[in-house]
């Protein structure tokens, strides 16, 4: 279902020379597809979400710039996706650096399998990227709201973005209202950035458990 | 005129155990007469808001802690401050970490001299703390909203806070809706902090050039 979804993806990127590529298992399908066909892609500049895609797209040698322009498209998967274009993102820890690209880029496409199709995005946990310096205090900070989290742990250390930051993965689920208190988060102080993507696609591809796609497009 | 709102500040100290400090100039008095009552000062546990400030606090084998509970009090110095208890800040660089200890303190004092009293707080120019990754996307976007900055440079390279990140000065000047753009500013993918702190003084504490002191109190 995902390399379905990340097939029909790639052939939007095609047409375009500046491309911004997401992190997690669906788009690896994607990258894996464009090594395949390196040669097709050689002239591209892509914009790496993190280190690992930027490892991935250099080990087919592809031309791999720092973010230095606005991007033609972006390309990226998604944890959880509703019909009005909403995300919950950073379930591989990338959220910062995939909001900065798809926020700079001209067209936006998710690629999913059908599972990440919610009513409420937020039955995924949103994740938060936090300075270090302000854990302990935004731990303080989120059961004052009355909000249940969970420190993101590897290898039983805290988990480091490549920001060199913390994740928390925020549970508001049953919250009332999700977005607004998100929001509020938003603006904890040492809160750099949260895992709504809201508004933040163009055209949503669902890879589906028949292998067949569905797309949703943005009407403009 | 910083002195005698340090000596002043110091004062709303004294009761308390868990003490945050800012950073800069005026700060930088207040550390040095706690330093000379040292003993008076030794059973307090301070939190320092920058590398600088807490290794003035360390110089006089003060107690410092990493941020781990609400502080009874926050002092600090500001760049420029209204009456309405809003605030430039970070002109030394430290905003975020002082926004973090300012925004979990019972009580905020800010000491400065009579200069710094501003009817547009946005004279002084609003620094931004950014991720180095988004600086150049970050730039686009402040030059798509028409405004001015600077990048903030020390040695001949771009500054680096205590956090690893890079400074952007933002010109709100002669801005129609300085607080409104200052918002938007801080909801751009990888800005981490804005240098407006608003409401987050409790008193604030001007030292005058007649060696005069004006206390302006929030009424409760």
């Amino acid at each position: 279902m995902k390399k379905i979804a990340a097939l029909r993806g790639l052939e939007y990127i095609n047409g375009h020379k500046f491309i911004g590529i997401g992190t997690g298992t669906t788009v690896e399908y994607l990258i894996e597809e464009i090594g395949k066909n390196r040669d097709k892609y050689a002239n591209k500049i892509f914009y790496a979400s993190s280190n690992k895609t930027r490892d991935l797209l250099l080990r087919y040698n592809l031309n791999v710039s720092e973010p230095d322009r606005v991007l033609d498209i972006y390309i990226d998967g998604a944890d959880s996706v509703d019909l009005n274009f909403n995300m919950i993102k950073g379930g591989g820890g990338a959220l910062t650096r995939e909001k900065i690209l798809a926020y700079n880029s001209k067209y936006k496409v998710i690629i999913v399998d059908e599972t990440k199709l919610r009513k409420n995005i937020f039955s995924f946990p949103m994740p938060i990227e936090i300075l270090p310096f302000s854990l302990n205090l935004i731990k303080i900070n989120l059961k004052n709201m009355n909000l249940e989290y969970k420190e993101r742990i590897s290898n039983d250390k805290l988990f480091i973005t490549d920001n060199g930051n913390y994740i928390l993965d925020v549970n508001l689920k049953d919250v009332e209202n999700p977005i607004e208190i998100a929001h509020k988060i938003k603006l904890i102080p040492g809160v750099i950035e949260i895992g709504l993507f809201e508004n933040l696609a163009d055209i949503v591809i669902i890879g589906k458990e028949n292998l067949k796609i569905e797309e949703i497009k943005k009407s403009l």
